[in-house]
């Protein structure tokens, strides 16, 4: 039941048409269908800017191309996370404005009129270089969403004194985002070091008893700093998208 | 070596009484404390209104008196967490201006001049009844931060139409801490509904297979809405902690 | 909104008190609490003679005299799971009529007038003696729910002619519930005689690499017999609950 | 021992060829061949109407088709599961007849004369695309057996109207069987929602702290609605085969 | 139906008062019972000398004592275990020809005719002294089982010397339980000096990372010695009651 | 130092050349070695008749045949395991006399003269015909090892009557070795049929929460049947060795 | 067989009285008890200065008197790790020299003559205050066996200025031992700090996804700093034990 | 900020061009960086002679000869560790004088002039054949960090007279590495007959239940020896890289 049937129903009411009775039975049963896509209009305008999100792994190049064609009709910003180059080629191919990102393994095409950007920084720190993709997947997200974002990049805890080097960055930042594999300890370090929201998120990096990242999940939510949350493991995507909505 | 003794030096300096190349070897070995204690007076203003946390498992009523004696001494605001009531009681009796929360098992005095109270609303949600101690944590936690904390318990996910009918609660909120034991599905439904930050708590609520929480801290890592980070499970101090720093 | 308020509007339409498009917007933001009452409206027909359940580990004894008080006013059928003796002799003496389970661990008070029992037999099987206590919660659960239960206890897989000997009763049964701790084997045996869903059941009885009741959950999981389901472990009202949806 | 065996030995009774002693001394050892065919033989008419499932993994195209020949010539349903294209290419050369479902991996092939279908509907729903494969396996093994299918996918809870506005759908079904991977959420809020048996399915869909399904079997074994029931990760076709029990 | 039930048929064929066909069908849905009982009829002496035993944990001294009374009464063998010092004093009383093993927490009754002894010895060996409560309870078992039994105790790998010492004894042994908690290695080391079965038994020994004896008990299973196989942990009485078997 | 120098030693002793203080210091510092040659000697005998056993997994075909090529020369029987068709089609050009089993991975190559076959049968049980390569493994290393194998596969739990059909044979056997995935319950149900030890072998068929063979191991190390001890998951090789040191 | 016997066996040959092929045949089963001994009698110099270590837990102090009794009389250095106040004070009572450790639960009681203390120096190091007790028993370790123990004690990462403030003392420390609980990050930035070996000490200290120190654990093995070693949870003794040997 | 920049400010102080003030503020917030790199300088003279080190794994050959082309600049040892051969070629077609170890994976190239060798000496154990490549890893690194490295393979358990005859080889060392998979018994061994630090290596070397090398883990923390410390799965690396610091 759309707003026209609705207008309809109220106004056989109003003509004398259906009792109330025989309205109120009708509205008590009312489809969810209609509410839903009214809460989906509210919801619209509190989401506007944001991108949808096309999560690329087990989709093929072709199932990515529709996505994208019915969002770009909708003047909709894309982002395309996990897909790989090869993918990637025959996507941008399609969509020649499109851009991919070799080390996010993400494809973005920006399609809305450029809201202003958001005053606060989103700082993305890494534990080591292999952490960097995920990382990357992080900002990717953050941008596409408006917002402006640092990196800094191999600043792990066995030289703290790299980390301590860029201590200003750290303050200066409004959200930060902590990625590190292995025994996962930088966000406990820089959480201790800012007073702002840290999103810790732990890579896959490692081997042995890093079993596929469960040794950095743990130690960060067991961080003894306490502006520390955490997403999945890997989750550059997540982590970028929460913290733009702190940002905002 | 505080601002005196490097006022010396420099003087000693100035006056010629130090060699340039005696003063950069003094300095090369300059002591970190006094960049410590420099960091940390930067770092005050900062984390202004913020009471320093004192974790009360473990300690004997005794401790825990001669660190608010401490901190009363420095005007600050103070949280003590995780005391149960008889030690409660001890310190009560010494501090009879100070508060003890009986489902959150903490003790709140409020020292500093109160500060504006934040203009966002913290949502503090709980799937079931048995959760809420963990969601009184979190409650008191931001309260004493200075923020507006307002509550929904028992609206767990096997019966949607209780939350749906807290729609737009939900959607005033500006972060919500979502409480949740056994499968631990809350944070996920709640994310869908808003486009704010959710941080989310596992409990230890459960038998069996919860494994002490493990059940709801993977549900709500592996959650498939995009705005949820997760703390320790039964981390309400944390989860309110975290939460405050985003709504100021 | 209740219906009382709904008709109030659709009068208010229908004497020209309210517009239309004033009536749509009022109705498109319709409460669901409303939707929700009425969706319970609608569902208590199809749930009638179920009891509510009180979980009652973790409660007081008031409390669930506070709840049980409620429900006799509402005629309602009263299961409490989980509740030891001690409190237990508390419950029973406000309600003298109700009645205590002491292996099932269950109180149980019958209110509705009695429904016509279901015509199948829900049969209660367990692998040992120790397992009866997880049984009887779930037998408990199927009686007060208005069904037919059968027990067959202590037929564990390591004598496997116990259990053959009594394999009509086994192909009787409308729906069985196969409770087993250590490893968990029963289920699968079971399941392979009869043609009718198999509910299992893991307990937490055994020791060292049980695992609390691990070993025989992953058993059951992993059963070769195409007919059988698993609950949480211990979770013998849950076995009784879904026995009873199947077996209506 | 088979029939005529033992018609032959009671006609030396019969014919006092052999002494009663004699005969129950001979009877009692009587080989359980004998017994477990007539067991058989008491099976059959009560498994009537159930095709034999041919699980395909890890067996060569020649063995599946060496099986179904015997099937076929017994005039036996078919029913192959976890069987690949190229695989399936091979056995369809050599049973035009059969039909090949690519997205459930499944060969069926009806030879019985086709029984009456049950009035009941098994309704199948999965959270997402990627739990589609796993739900068309439960949704052909319950065709197979006799039964009406419907499906709902792509209803996860994060946007739980999505859901919602299907709630009849949800109502009419006799049995549901929900599909989830990630944080398993949605057989919970399905079975806060209907009166019926849910069969809940978790699948390896994920990455990271999914540990490939453990996520949301825990979910599902935890879950607070009292319906639910659960198979294995990724047992599509043991969902579909309890549910159809459940349904007869 | 017994053998007196059995007889009356086939007296029934043999007098013409029943066909053969009748008798066929009769006797194809003979009942298990029977065949069970059979079973158990000629199981006895192959099981002869063994004793029953019963499981005292969770039971308590009066259930003891009544198994323990008809147990008398058919001139069995008596074996408890996991019955602590108070409950025994109590069976005790009763049987006071019965004796405890404070150590084994074990209690024992010999009733049968002393069976000539085996002549094979089984060895049992700890690690260190906190497993020979383990120990003691596979060597009770052994014992009562007819075998002669030997301990070694507290020779464990972190002092070879001690375990090559007594070479000569661990050679001689027809049977070796190897019983071991921390790091579990005793078995391996044991099973690469004797061309002997050895029985690995990992206790619940150790702290931290011993995960309750999970550390022992994948030792023990990942052992590089051909002749080791392993028991459950803590299960002193499994590993003396499968010794015993190999011993005869 | 070997016989020779000790006899030389010994002989200076003897002749003066050495005093008697001397030759004790030289003799306390004894090498190892020596002894541990002599223990090898004793050790012959008593492991005479059992083949070197060869892992092949990670040796390459050239490895393969070296080792073998040193033992032929020994005259020893062979057993390789673990071993590919295609480096096994190498090794066989090389030893044309030895035979490879495709099932087992296996090569083997008797040179000892033929043993007295031992009197008592090991037979080898599976649950499914996926544990059939596991199951030939743990054959071939019996044979190869002087014993009489018989198998009975194919006779899981959830046809309890196919395994009911074999009771003779189980009860004639003097070792068993039973080869399960999935809920691995077959040895519990086994043990309690026989009065001999039961060797029980976890495999890695399954699928989901199998989780690579725990789902069986823990099974079977939780089994109600005392006479069941295990092996690695997989591990046919131990099984079928240890089994054949109980059948000696 | 000990010295004196040796001494007769070898002038038994040199008389005459023993062949030289009988005295071969004679130290070739040379019972390992000697060697045994022998390599005792070697260790001992070796191993001087350390004391032999009593573990408590689990013992009576009656049993930790009658050990120490022995030793005393062989004026040994005494620890008992592990000891709780109440047996302490018995032992004490007969030892009154001995001293109580009441954080480090040890008793410790020096015999030898004092050996001159190494140079180098021990610096225990913890992450906070809950984790002095482990602290304290490898700080009492290394002290018995005489070494120079400093410790440096609540210098967590979350705070990092309170560790860089120690840089000197942690640059002068032959050893480093480093104790954490949580999140276990301590240790990887001690050692990118120093150049000198760091033994990391996981605590059970925490709550949740702790895991009773699995998260620790986790994070020193998987170190990004390469100068990092591990033992058990909560063994504060082993680390005090091998920073010893390392400080020698 | 460098010496020449700190000189120069040091020296407008001097000459009165900047006020003490003015140059307190200056130092208060001197840059990490300068600090960062004074520390680098202090800390290069205690690290000298330790080579930097690649982490070869997931590099590409041109990264590497990148990164070496730098070291080779500055006259740095090199060591490269977990690259394979063909990788390995290429960079050796680059740096002909470099040397690849084919079972270590590691390339190393010594640019430094030769430091006097340390006197003690590093012993690495295996207990398998297959272990040898993390050995060798370990003794690649300890050389090229200027240490005498001997090896002693293939020296298991489950022979543990093999490793007896070596026990003069052990007690000679001064640090020893063992590296086992497995049941990762041997650190405990050699732990106990030595009285030196021990580093233990667990390998992923095993199946089945050896998880991923997590048997070997548990068995090595858990050690009864009281000088075994462990680093993580497989690092071959780590163990000879804190040998060395061990040793020096």
């Amino acid at each position: 039941m759309d707003q026209k049937q609705l207008e309809k129903l109220l106004r056989s009411i109003q003509k004398g048409e259906l009792t109330v009775q025989e309205g109120v039975q009708k509205l008590k049963t009312l489809p969810f269908e209609d509410i839903g896509e009214a809460m989906i209009d509210h919801h619209r305008p509190l989401r506007k800017g944001f991108p949808e999100v096309i999560f690329g792994q087990g989709k093929e190049a072709d199932q990515v191309i529709r996505i994208m064609e019915r969002m770009v009709e909708a003047h909709e910003d894309i982002l395309v996370t996990r897909i790989d180059e090869e993918k990637a080629k025959a996507v941008l191919q399609r969509f020649p404005q499109a851009s991919y990102n070799q080390r996010a393994r993400t494809i973005t095409l920006r399609l809305s009129e450029a809201a202003g950007q958001s005053q606060g920084i989103i700082l993305v720190i890494t534990a080591g270089t292999s952490d960097i993709p995920v990382a990357e997947e992080a900002a990717v997200t953050a941008r596409i969403m408006g917002h402006s974002v640092e990196t800094l990049y191999d600043v792990g805890v066995s030289g703290v004194h790299r980390l301590l080097n860029h201590r200003e960055r750290l303050m200066e930042a409004n959200v930060l985002i902590v990625v590190a594999g292995m025994e996962g300890a930088l966000p406990s370090v820089v959480g201790g070091l800012v007073a702002r929201p840290v999103i810790a998120v732990p890579t896959s990096v490692g081997y042995g008893t890093s079993f596929g990242g469960l040794a950095p999940l743990l130690a960060m939510l067991n961080s003894c700093a306490s502006n520390v949350a955490v997403v999945n493991i890997d989750n550059g995507f997540g982590a970028g998208y929460i913290a733009s909505l702190i940002n905002r």
